[in-house]
């Protein structure tokens, strides 16, 4: 099987076939985004969300695009953007006018269109007129579930992110010793697993990052990973630390997740009980996964476990999200899911409360006592008949013991 | 003068004052907010913006936090929170709920608030109920507003901020070499400035990130350069190659932005003249700034210089913006900013269109020609009665070329 390092063209066909096929089923005349990962899901332009805001408008027969003066030569090397208009900057240039007047002059012109928003987002102290001054909108969110149930392509690019990011753990874990300096570690990891996978890729590779490495390794130490979202503290590794691991790789945008708890020197007897209950409780979760799976029931099943062994208070979190263009995304492994699904807050139904092929999940679910905490977590993506681990470093205790000599 | 590393006590005092002054003059009987570069400027707190909204109230008395069960104990660490509610995880738990169910519990109850949004982000695929199902809701942006004038210590902050950021700035030039990788340049002069700032400050350092270090330098390099927002290449470094920098670092949440515009080796006639028009252009604008200056006006000089120099459409973004917690921030230095701050869709009025005392500005004009690009960017505050440069690293094109020898 061959993996793919870049989405590849017939991706974006088959991308915006789909949201035609979800216009075809509206009054719309143009589908609207104004969330930067959507465009990229859309278009593979990819840019970073400011206080300028970027439009994309998907019709029947074009894709145009709306962008500050500073992207435009960005847009002209993409092959998906028939149209471009640009304002000059913000506040000066007017973004969502400049999309409206660049509307006026299409093939078709628009005159209600269905959006991600009623307007851009206020990211970094952006405010300007909604899109309903204009136009008649419906919001949707055509993408953000589009992209639940990944390609065979995706899931290949995030194979591959889970390649790279088990070398970022492997250097993390060889260069962990006592008296080193975790952020140091984390650095010099991320370095050199970046460099080995930017000279293995070569030409292949995507360029994604800025000023930085495609490869991410770190960790919590000590009392810190008694906090599910710790900090880096400002200490030397000693001798009992406890560590909890991130590695990941970025793969034309796509993300995988390898969490692992470690220790420096032997575990005391209490550390490896908990150890073990958290695997457990990963293994239970895992055997459960599977196409056509009741997403809450995972979680529940984990609740039950932790529960039966008296330490449901040590678990703070639920089982797990999936993951791909964004390192957090819908839906989540929360025995809550199903209910959700039902709400009327949400824009889901009951078919969304299942595992489907395609879904590509964390599973992480995490126990904190007083002094460490425990996590690992894996990506695995459901198949049409199983699973498939993504995410392949050891799990045992043995394996995730730094030896002191 | 002594520099602090870390937020003072009484900076969130006067904060939590100035917010109980603007509820002073509204009916609500709260200030509520979602944001999570709000919450943490108020209270301290900072926290990862996710699926799980945390949900902050202020009234006369109190201080109130709504987190998710994963929050609890880094909250209850902190002096400024007096009462913690928390759900679950989400969707199984209802954080907009479990606040609400807080705030019938307080001594005076809420029945009307004022926040900074209707409801919590939909941030990674959250879906949950508004506020204005609950109570009665008016919107505000007190919290970003306050953010504009920097109080003295901010700017302190700002300041040792911008001292790291010139360290990884230095180990980046020094690294810099015909051969090297610019990524591995990059994350090699970060991480050993994030080893220097880290065992310099010792306990005096504020730990604020997780698995990397409080620096970062990096670069853009060769013909990405012409684009404002390029990417790192996958390509080795050439004699010859433009590089426009990149340098920062994290001092208890505030940062400082420092670009150069680089060559290796002696550029050419054509780099040397679009260098010095650049920093022409820098000069023109830096010379503007004071109290009481339009912010338009220094967007509008520096546009008449490019005019006169018949390059206008070379200059592709505006002059710069404000930075502090956030690394963009408003006000924005854009020639439209005068008219937006008269515009319906804005909270500005004209008193927002001049600087101030406290103001800290990136001064970043940028020139990209059809091969290259060139822009430095220095931060710069506004005193009472002048500027004063925080970022310091030599702006000559001597001192930006890296010899071959």
């Amino acid at each position: 099987m061959s993996t793919p390092t870049r989405v590849p063209p017939e991706e974006f066909d088959s991308r915006l076939e789909c949201i035609r096929e979800h216009l075809a089923e509206t009054d719309a005349d143009a589908g609207i985004w104004f969330g930067a990962t959507s465009i990229e899901y859309l278009t593979g332009f990819d840019h970073i969300q400011t206080e300028r805001p970027v439009i994309l408008a998907v019709t029947d027969e074009e894709v145009a695009l709306t962008v500050p003066r500073l992207e435009v030569d960005r847009v002209q090397e993409n092959p998906w953007i028939d149209i471009v208009a640009h304002y000059d900057d913000y506040p000066g240039g007017e973004p969502v006018r400049t999309a409206i007047e660049m509307f006026e002059g299409l093939e078709r012109p628009i005159e209600s269109v269905a959006a991600d928003a009623e307007g851009a987002p206020g990211t970094m102290g952006y405010q300007g007129p909604a899109l309903t001054e204009f136009l008649e909108v419906e919001t949707h969110r055509w993408v953000s579930r589009m992209r639940w149930e990944k390609s065979e392509t995706e899931v290949e690019l995030i194979r591959e992110s889970a390649k790279w990011a088990n070398l970022g753990h492997r250097y993390l874990a060889d260069y962990t010793e006592v008296g080193a300096h975790p952020a140091t570690v984390s650095q010099r990891a991320s370095m050199d697993a970046s460099r080995a996978m930017l000279d293995a890729l070569g030409d292949q590779y995507a360029p994604r990052t800025r000023g930085g490495g495609p490869v991410h390794a770190g960790y919590i130490t000590g009392e810190q990973t008694r906090l599910p979202h710790g900090h880096t503290a400002n200490r030397r590794l000693e001798a009992g630390d406890a560590m909890i691991t991130g590695a990941t790789a970025t793969v034309d945008g796509y993300y995988s997740e390898l969490e692992r708890t470690m220790f420096l020197g032997e575990p005391t007897d209490e550390q490896e009980h908990y150890f073990e209950l958290m695997c457990e409780a990963q293994d239970i979760a895992i055997d459960k996964l599977g196409p056509g799976v009741p997403i809450a029931a995972v979680d529940r099943a984990v609740r039950e476990y932790v529960e039966e062994q008296g330490i449901a208070d040590l678990a703070q979190h639920h089982v797990g999200h999936n993951i791909g263009l964004g390192g957090h995304e819908p839906p989540y492994i929360d025995r809550g899911w199903g209910d959700h699904c039902e709400s009327e807050h949400t824009t889901y139904n009951s078919d969304d409360a299942v595992m489907q092929p395609g879904h590509v999940w964390t599973i992480e679910p995490g126990i904190y006592t007083e002094t460490d905490g425990y996590r690992h977590s894996d990506t695995i993506a459901i198949t049409e008949d199983g699973i498939e681990w993504l995410t392949y470093y050891p799990r045992d205790l043995e394996s995730n013991i730094i030896s002191l000599e």
